[in-house]
This record gives C-alpha cells, structure tokens and sequence, in this order.
C-alpha cells in the first residue's frame, strides 16, 4: 500500500466516499490509488471551484462531508471563492491538495507556491503530510478537524512522494465522537426568562436547525407563546420548507429593512448566530443592524447543541403543547404572460415535487423566488452563504451527487452562473438529476441595484456598461449543450410551465433559459 | 473628487489606461469613476480570472502594466491561478482588490476576508489604503511597485469609504525612472573567459531579451563564435520568432529530455534566469538537470541590464561582427487529411501573418505547434509560465486589447481553455481581433504521459476516466457561439486551411474546433 492508497483507505473508512477532483500530475497516485477501494467514487470536475461548491452542496444534504482534489496553490485559488462560501455555511469538507514531493519544494519550480499559507485563508485546520506513514494519521486528523461541530474545512497539503512512497500498514484509530456540548440548564432558564417578560424580543437563528423540521416547528411555538419574532440569517445553507413545515423569514438584506426590521427590540436571542450586520456598508448608515439599547443573549454558540437547547427553551416557556402553525400547501397560481421573477417563480413553484432540492442563486430574484415558493411542496432550499458568486450551479451538482433520488432545482441568476458554468459539463457526466432555471436579466442587476443604494444617481455610460450583460447576450441554451447538458429557452410562463412540466417527469440534467421580460 | 476618482486620475496619470474588470458592490464607486476619465478603458470580465491573465497578456505586448478589478476575497481567489502565472512571468500588473469600507470589516461580514494574506501569495507589495486622501499616494506607490524591474504584481487593497470619502488633491509626485543596474565589467570578462575556454557551456536565458530580436541575434553571434549552446527557459512570457529572426531552443519539459540536454555541460551561464530544474518531481529522478561538476555563473540577475550584459559579451568574445544565423521564411509545407498537432500546426503556420501574436496553452501539443512555426512569418509567441492551466484565452484577449493592429492566434488545448472559457465574451464585447484554435484531443492528456512517467503503468478504470473529457464532449462550436463568438469545426487540414484562410481575413473573434483524429 503506498500512501495514496492509505489516504484513499482511510478516506472511505470513515465514511468519506465521495471526492470531487480536479486533478494535475502531482495527484496522479491519489487518482491511480482510485482503483484501490471500489467504495470510493470519484466526480471529475472541469474547473476547481466546481469542486468546492460541490463538496459544499454534497454535506448539505448528505450530512457528512466530501473530499476535494486540487492540483497546487493554483488549483486551491480557483477552488477557494467557493471554500469561502463554504466557510461561512459551515460546512465540512475535506481538501485535498496535491504538492510537489518533498525534496522537489525547494527548487521553486514554476508551479511551486505557499500552498499552507493560501489554506489558512479558508481553513480551520491545514496540515502538509511529511512522510507516507504518516497519510493515514493525517487523513484522520482532517477528517476529525472537519467533522468537528459546527463543521469547517480541512486542508490536507499532500506532497507527491507522500503520495508514491511506500506506506506501513498503520493501525486504525477510532474517531471522537461528532458530539456538541449541551447548553447548560442555567442559560436556558436565562432565556426563558427574557422570553416571557413580552418584551420586543427576537429569536435569530443560524444553522442546522433551519434543516430540521421538527426544530422549526419548535421556534414557531415559542413564536406564538411569548410574541418573540423569529428570523433566520439573511441566507442558510439549508433550510426545510414548503408545505406542512413552520414557516421562518429570513433577515432582510437591504440595510434600510434591515433597521426597521430590528427598530425596537429590546432582546436579541441568538441561536447559532451572532448578530446581524450589514452586507455591506453603505455612507452614512449604520454597519449593526440593532438598535443600541438591544441586550444580545446567546442561547446557543454555533457548536453547542441547538436541538437540545431549542426543546429546552419550548419546555420551560411552556409552548411545546401548543399547535406549531404547519404551511398549508396548495392553492398555488399559475402565471401566465411574460416572464419576471415573479411569474417565474409562481411557474415552478407549482412545479416542484415533493422533496425536491432547491439551490437559490437569484441574487436580485431570490426574494421573489422564495416568497412565491413558500407554500410549494415540501423541499430544502440551499443558498449561496458567504457572497462570492458561482456557486449555485456547483451547488446543485454536489446536492444531486448525494441525493440522488430528489429532484434538484436550481434558481440561478445569468451573471452568476457564468463564474462556474463548468458544473454542467459534471451534472452531464455524471447524468445528474437537476434542472436549472437561468434567470436571464443579462445584467448584473445587483450592482445597478448597489448603485443606487451607495447614492450614485446618475451613473455614466462607461459605468452602466460595466453592469450590461447584453453586449452580447449570453445564449444560455448553447452553453449548456456545449457542456452536454440538454436545453431549451422560455420567454413566457406558458412555455416555462411546458418545459419543466416535461423536465420534472425525466431524469437527467436539463436547462432552461428564461428570459426575463 | 472622491478616493475613487484620485484613483483612476494617478493611474492615468502614470500611463496605466486599460483596466480589467470584475467589479462588485465594493468597487461601485471606482465604476463610477471610470467616467471621470476619458482616457481609462475598462474592460469588463465575467470571470476574475479571465481580467489577470488578460492583464498579463496585455503588459507582455504593451511593455506596460494594466489594472485590474476585484471584489473582495473571493474575487481575488478567482483570480489567483493566473496572477500565479503572470508572477511566473515577471509581469507588471497594477493589482486593486476593494474591500468592505474601514469601519465595517470588523463586523465579519458573510464577504469578510483576509484580503492582504491571500494578496501577498503573488504580489511582491501589498497595501491597504486607510483614507480617501491616501488613495493617490498608494496608487503611486502601488505602481512603482509594479514597475520596479524585473516586474511583478503589487496589490492595492481600495476599502470602499477611501474609495467615495472626499479626497484632498494632493500634488502629484514624479516617477522614479524604470532603469536596471549595469552589469558590471568585471562580471562580463569574467564570463567572457569562461565562454572562450570551448568547454561545454550552456547560456540559460530568460526575460525580456527573448522579445528582442537584436538581443537573439547577439546570442547566436556569441553561440557561434565560442561553440556554447543557448537555451531558453522551458516556457517563456514572450518570444521574438519566426522568418528573420535568430531562433532559440527552448530546454526541454521532459525531465529525461532536460538531463540529457544538460549531460556533459561544465557551465551554465546565467541571463535572468535561474537554473533549469525538473517542473515535477518523480520517484528516482532527480530534479535538478545540471550536472553536480557543472559550474554556474551569473550574467546577469533578472533586474539587471540584459541587453547591456548581452551585447557587452558579445563584443568581448568577438563575436560581434559575425553574420547572426536568421530562419529563413517560406517553404512551408501544406498538411493534409486528418488533423493532429503536427498537421493542424503545419496549417497555421502557413496562415499566420506577419506580425501576428500567438498564444500557446498547446499543452502536450505545444511541441508541434512550436517546431511547425519556427519558419512562420515573424512573430511573437506568449506562453503558460507557471504551469496553471487557464491562461491561453485571457491572455489572448488582453494582448489584442495591447496590440489592436495585430492579429493574434490562440493554440488553445481544450482541457486548459474549459477554465476561463468566459474570456471568449470578452473577446465578443469588445470585438478583439482573436482567431482560437481549440486542439480537441477531448483528453486530459498531459495526465496520462505523466501518469506513465510516474510509473503508473496500467491505470484502473476510474483513474483512467479522470483523464477522459469524452464522456460529454465538450462543444467548443456551442461553447463559444454562448460567448457571442463566431465559430466551426475543422476535421481535416484542409477544412482548418479553409477556415484559418477567412478568418485571417476579417476582423474580430473567430473561434476553429480542431477536432484531432
């Protein structure tokens, strides 16, 4: 056994059987030792941040994390605008980089670079393997750092001789277990107190309790006990909703709602969050969104456990025999006309079969997408979590990797979809299950829309061009079907309806371009 | 004025008048910006990596860097794997990230990064602007920087407040000039007395001479006179070639290759380079190429005077007077019937006008297309310099944006181009003069001659399809007619000499799918 079959072994004895690569020359033994372990399936990617949005969208619904392979600091750079999505949505992933040999570092050669110090950037644990004995420990190592609630990325920097040489045969050590400590009965008591003086109180959450049905429908009964308001962080990497789970709104992202949505609180409960700030700044408005005179309460920190915290607090307010207020579903319209988000949105909202996987990046039309959703059928709604976009299309492609008998559907802006269009080429591969809606406004509407909020009025033509996406129209259907992917273009919700009516009943990969009137 | 517009006024002011564009919220004002100067041409990029490797393409041709724009972390990531490359190459490039304004990065915004520690990977300085009236002066700073000899990267960090606060004109401060120290005359006959030994003697070259048809010139003069071999560096940013000009060999990629080019030397003379070494490791190879008794001198340091130091030993040697050996144009040969890298580039050869610009990420095809160009009309030939595949379109589109007079050629291999295919809608939007060949071996083929160097003789059937990019094809006729790009497939010589003919006669992108038999 050399030490990429040790690492591939290790990988997969914790459960670790999926690794989306994009490989170069100084993996070519993790990629031989491929063959070593049947269980370890292995989803090629065209471009390396296509890898990492996949990792990112596979332990959303997975519940476990994915393996990386990236070729070099290079291949980590392109990786690394999706780590930081996944950073910022907590997600666990395993990354592996492949390095020059040990002895080969030294001779800066030309695609030599500081692998450690790029890693750190979007890490919580980085470590270069010395020696092929010790592969099998250090792929431990990352995979406990990994799993380690609230889940963050590991970095494993694998130098090729590690990779080539001979590796003993070590033995097995067993995992810590993915345990979070419990929220001490005290605190709980604390903010239950809060919770029932009525006072203008709300409940913000982040994390895995949004993707827990049972969780939701707990924050919604001590939303009706003690009138504390509930809000999710502006986005999630997963929420469950759709009809028959509680409902929770999300913090506003504009600034200004952001304010009057917080205007008068006295409390601020956080669970799994920390407080809410700005996206970004704009000249003259405040960065906290909480009004001063607010007290901030940790009911819970990112790695503590929320679900036992939560029913903890229902319990002690009283509210767990209450009536948790369940969305109805049905009743959904059918749009008719020309296509906005709007109509869009109503379209495929009535669309969507149950347990169907949604990734969300509308960026301007997300909002529209996730009101006109709400009472859809039941579904998971994973969202772009850390700003840098590109990541929707890879999203839905690891999401399909591990839940392959959900429909994904994919809410994607054109302007977005273009950083990392290289994921269609994966889902085709693969024959992925997911259908993608490109919203094409052919514009970065979200500039012109910033724009304005930063007081620029009356941009100059040099400036507007810099948001056109027009100059020339991106053709949507000839770039999936350049990728392999089948596709089809809509104007009007009729047309929208037809196409995902006939995508909904196959499988496979299908794109529909929907030109927003 | 605003921060920002202090920004784009020193950057003009210093002659630096194309930026390369990928803005975000945190740039709007710099947008704005643009239109405070007529002379500031921005050119907007779907893909941050697509606006460095464009900015590397555009200093190799213009002698003279180019701003970029970048968004943050994540935007800067993006953009890593091709600043990597244009580190390789020494290339200037004026480098602006924003960033959240000064008093919100605290708050750890979901785009919150360490934007300097990533920054510093590639750029040789690196700074963060702390006020709008500090803006003018970093800039300068930024772009002496940048422009110091040999060239490199310098990053300036724009928070978006120093970009819309108001900015105090400040006087503007003059350039130190852009000189190289002289090689001193004590080196020169130092060297001089090596060379007229007559023992085995390389001269290892790499840097700006190569694009100097008068500095190759006197490197063969000096070849001829004293029997020592020259050499280039493997990949090199620009070379001066083709009929009328002194051709150089480049040494070898192939470490078996590069050992027996090197075997029996007793000296390695150095002209801005560093010693050859392996670009990989591999198990019982050793990486460095030259013999252990083979002495190395120094000409001269990349800062230094090249031409200086080149036409000072040619003159010592005496070889100044010699006839130097020009390639002789013409007697090309016409391919015909199937397409492989050999007869694809024996057909471009014959259709490339003079004056033309090429582009290689040819990868394993690089080769033929560098042998069956030799006797082309002259021209200049860009490379890959650090080995992150993903430069060839950018810096294709950034040297017709330098060089709008010329036509510029792209052997584009297919697996490298999926990485930044967005550069082609650059190309479109601003109707650059671009003929891409995309080599379609439909293969990651450079892994499985590096798989067999490595010693992995009988790859299993999942290593072997991480090197398949069959399973689609990609549609490189779709892909780029997506991008708004003109394109058709080639599967003979003859329909590829057909298609090169029309395309060398009209302007604007062209894209050619050499599909290879």
């Amino acid at each position: 056994m050399n030490g990429a079959e040790a690492l591939v072994d290790a990988l997969v004895a914790a459960d670790i059987d999926v690794c989306f690569a994009n490989p170069g020359t100084s993996e070519m033994h993790f990629v031989a030792a491929l063959d070593s372990n049947p269980r370890m399936r292995s989803v090629l990617c065209l471009f390396e941040g296509v890898a990492t949005g996949a990792a990112d969208g596979y332990a959303r619904m997975a519940g476990k994390p994915a393996a990386t392979l990236l070729h070099l600091g290079p291949g980590l750079a392109n990786a690394g605008a999706n780590l930081h999505n996944a950073k910022r949505a907590l997600t666990p992933i395993v990354n592996i980089v492949g390095d020059h040999a040990t002895d080969h570092l030294h001779l800066d050669a030309p695609l030599a670079s500081d692998i450690e110090g790029l890693a750190r950037t979007w890490s919580s644990w980085v470590r270069t393997t010395k020696s092929a004995d010790a592969v099998a420990g250090d792929t431990h190592a990352a995979i406990q750092a990994a799993r380690a609630m609230p889940g963050s990325i590991a970095t494993l920097v694998l130098p090729a001789d590690c990779a080539w040489n001979d590796a003993t045969p070590s033995q097995r050590r067993p995992f810590v277990a993915q345990s979070c400590p419990v929220v001490p009965d005290e605190r709980l008591r604390d903010i239950a107190e809060i919770l029932k003086r009525g006072e203008p109180t709300m409940i913000f959450v982040e994390g895995r309790v949004l993707a827990d049905a049972a969780a939701l429908a707990a924050l919604d009964q001590i939303a009706q006990k003690t009138g504390a308001i509930v809000r999710a962080k502006t986005t999630n990497a997963r929420v469950e909703r759709g009809a028959g789970r509680a409902s929770i709104d999300a913090f506003p992202y504009a600034v200004t709602q952001g304010l009057a949505a917080a205007a008068g609180l006295r409390h601020c409960i956080l669970l799994g969050a920390t407080q809410p700030v700005g996206f970004f700044a704009y000249p003259g408005l405040p960065g906290l969104m909480l009004p001063s005179d607010c007290a901030i309460h940790t009911l819970a920190l990112p790695e503590e456990d929320h679900e036992q915290a939560l029913h903890g607090l229902c319990s002690l307010v009283g509210a767990d025999k209450l009536q948790p207020r369940l969305v109805e579903g049905g009743g959904l319209e059918k749009a008719t006309g020309v296509l906005t988000a709007q109509s869009l949105a109503m379209t495929a909202a009535a669309r969507l079969p149950e347990g169907a996987v949604v990734t969300d990046e509308a960026i301007t039309m997300a909002g529209a997408c996730r009101t006109m959703t709400t009472r859809a059928a039941p579904h998971s709604w994973l969202q772009l979590t850390g700003g840098a976009i590109g990541i929707g299309l890879p999203l839905a492609t690891g999401a399909a990797v591990a839940a392959p008998d959900r429909k994904v559907l994919a809410f994607q802006a054109d302007g977005s979809a273009a950083y990392t269009l290289q994921a269609l080429w994966t889902q085709a591969r693969e024959n992925l299950d997911v259908v993608t809606i490109i919203l094409a406004n052919r514009t970065y509407a979200i500039l012109r829309y910033e724009m304005s909020n930063l007081g620029i009025g009356n941009p100059g033509p040099k400036a507007v061009s810099m948001t056109r996406l027009d100059q020339p129209a991106l053709d949507w259907v000839r770039l999936a079907e350049g990728m392999g992917v089948e596709a089809a273009r809509a104007t009007t919700a009729e047309e929208l309806d037809d196409l995902l009516a006939s995508a909904m009943k196959r499988r496979g990969p299908f794109l529909i371009e929907a030109v927003l009137g």
